[in-house]
């Protein structure tokens, strides 16, 4: 099945580029809202999923526990900027377990942020393990094996009790299949598991609303949203689109990019979840989209609405600032 | 009609991302090779193509009249990435017209390659208009607007003498109209103009062999070519596809990208002309692309051929060089 044409990119009088993809919106009973594209296809959720995986961390007690912060939660959820405070906060994070960046296993990057990368270049510092854009989740993943009394080490193994965890909590609130022949390595090095566009909307449903939730993962969800929802900084960073829209929607909105075109997120007060792949991986695609998506379906008005506008078209200028072009979603999603 | 999936991204055992797209192989007289997909769609060539853009300068003699050396030439036809050299080079070439980098108009950016960028941050510099990856072509531009007699000031728009000269050479070329209604804003300023893909590959089979042009023209695209293969450095910059090639394969290759997964390219000895573009704007898979064209139809051994492999079928690994999956193309392209 061919996928339909969801995001046009244009230049002058000409649609330059266009995205395919596919929707899923399903609401909290699991019902299906919206379905676009070959829904079935199993998709890597990539970073999409860290809050969800950030569900034991907190649903344990573990994160109470060692005293985590709404930051270090909210840090615990992202793909962050690699700005000061990210790195500074993954490393406390880490400080609350006694341990430092030495067992973090993502992988040193510069930061994602080009003005953060240019001021550690400036800084005549290079980039370490808590600069990559995964360090919070990987700080909870280290917490989360202390306070299981693992020994982190080989965390990001299949076969380490953290990730035995997180896969259970995936495959609870997703209800698919994350066996070894759907696995795949993620950029950060942990395992992730493709699953269809359905199941993981239907995972955010739950975790908008806390429906088919126990209630003390109910409450972990709660808390993961309000976290993000006060930290929107720490989820992204600046000028990005999931820290403009937590800024301006607050908990009326999660939303979480994941690499290759996906995205998903929490409508709590419709009830939704939604999750959608750019077929080519294409993020300015899957932004455009998940921002269409959300002024589609979401009663929004004032600065929240222009906010969902503007990210649902944004103009495209040169670097004399002359406009050039659009992007702008297809009728598909209109 | 739907392009075909032209490139596929692997992720342990899924495919987790497709690109589609358009290839026109076009011999010197004319004659369709290879069509895939909807080839008449109109597409900007954007920076594909910079060579023929740089062909007034050559043929008019202006380039020899101001002494402009085979380097200069190659930046000229450059997507660079913004290292020391590029910068010096584009200020040499307005230095033997008598200008500086007041005259060009194509914007400043951070460097292309990201160590270049790092490195101009260490330093405690900005970009200037030196590092716009244009910087080259705006240079070559500005020679020409001298050697013609003409203010350099406004050369960006479509009504100069510069553009006219140069839409000139590109309708001559490609044989399709360049009208008002098929033009866009480059991201440098200047015009580009929507022309489909057999067009364009005509147009590279013509600059590979000469066919069909003048004495003089034909003589200004082979001075192009050597250039650009005696100075691979210059066209792009460390581990760019373009540099590569022309360092592994001389003038048995002329490549060159362009913005929104366009590749355009000319192969001598077969007399071919290729055209290419990726729906999605890719150009990860727009190199694979051509890359696999390459490896289908230049016979090549040794260096060549692995390189040529290498670049058909890259490997991808995560921040810890762990091979996490797989760019490859089709059988569309097999």
């Amino acid at each position: 099945m061919d996928n339909p044409v969801l995001v046009e990119v244009t230049r002058g009088p000409e649609v330059e580029s266009r995205h395919r993809g596919a929707v899923a919106v399903v609401d909290a009973d699991g019902a299906t809202v919206l379905a676009l594209g070959d829904v079935e296809c199993r998709v890597f959720p990539r970073s999409a999923v860290k809050a969800l995986q950030a569900l034991p961390l907190v649903e344990s007690g573990i994160a109470a526990r060692f005293g985590l912060t709404d930051a270090e939660i909210a840090l615990a959820c992202a793909s962050h900027s690699g700005e000061p405070e990210h790195a500074a906060t993954a490393a406390a994070m880490l400080a609350k377990v006694g341990r430092d960046l030495s067992c973090l296993a993502c992988g040193a990057h510069w930061p994602l942020g080009e003005r953060a990368g240019r001021a550690l270049a400036r800084s005549g510092e290079g980039p370490s393990a808590l600069h990559n854009n995964c360090s919070g989740k990987h700080a909870g993943f280290v917490c989360l094996a202390c306070g299981l009394d693992e020994d982190p080490a080989g965390y990001v193994d299949p076969s380490h009790r953290v990730q035995e965890v997180v896969r259970a909590a995936l495959e609870d609130l997703t209800g698919a299949s994350h066996a070894e022949d759907r696995r795949g390595i993620d950029g950060c090095s942990i395992p992730t598991y493709a699953v269809p566009l359905p199941a993981l909307a239907f995972a955010f449903a739950k975790f908008g609303t806390g429906a088919h939730l126990s209630r003390g993962c109910a409450a972990a969800a709660q808390r993961i949203r309000g976290a993000v929802a006060r930290h929107p900084f720490m989820v992204a960073g600046p000028d990005r689109f999931d820290t403009r829209v937590a800024e301006s929607l607050g908990e009326r909105a999660f939303v979480k990019v994941g690499a290759e075109g996906v995205y998903c997120a929490a409508l709590p007060a419709l009830g939704y979840g939604i999750a959608l792949k750019i077929d080519d991986g294409g993020t300015r695609a899957a932004e455009v989209a998940m921002a269409s998506l959300i002024r589609r379906t979401l009663p929004l008005d004032g600065e929240g609405l222009r906010l969902v506008e503007t990210l649902a078209a944004p103009v495209l200028r040169n670097w004399n600032r002359i406009e050039v072009g659009a992007i702008r979603p297809t009728e598909a999603l209109a």
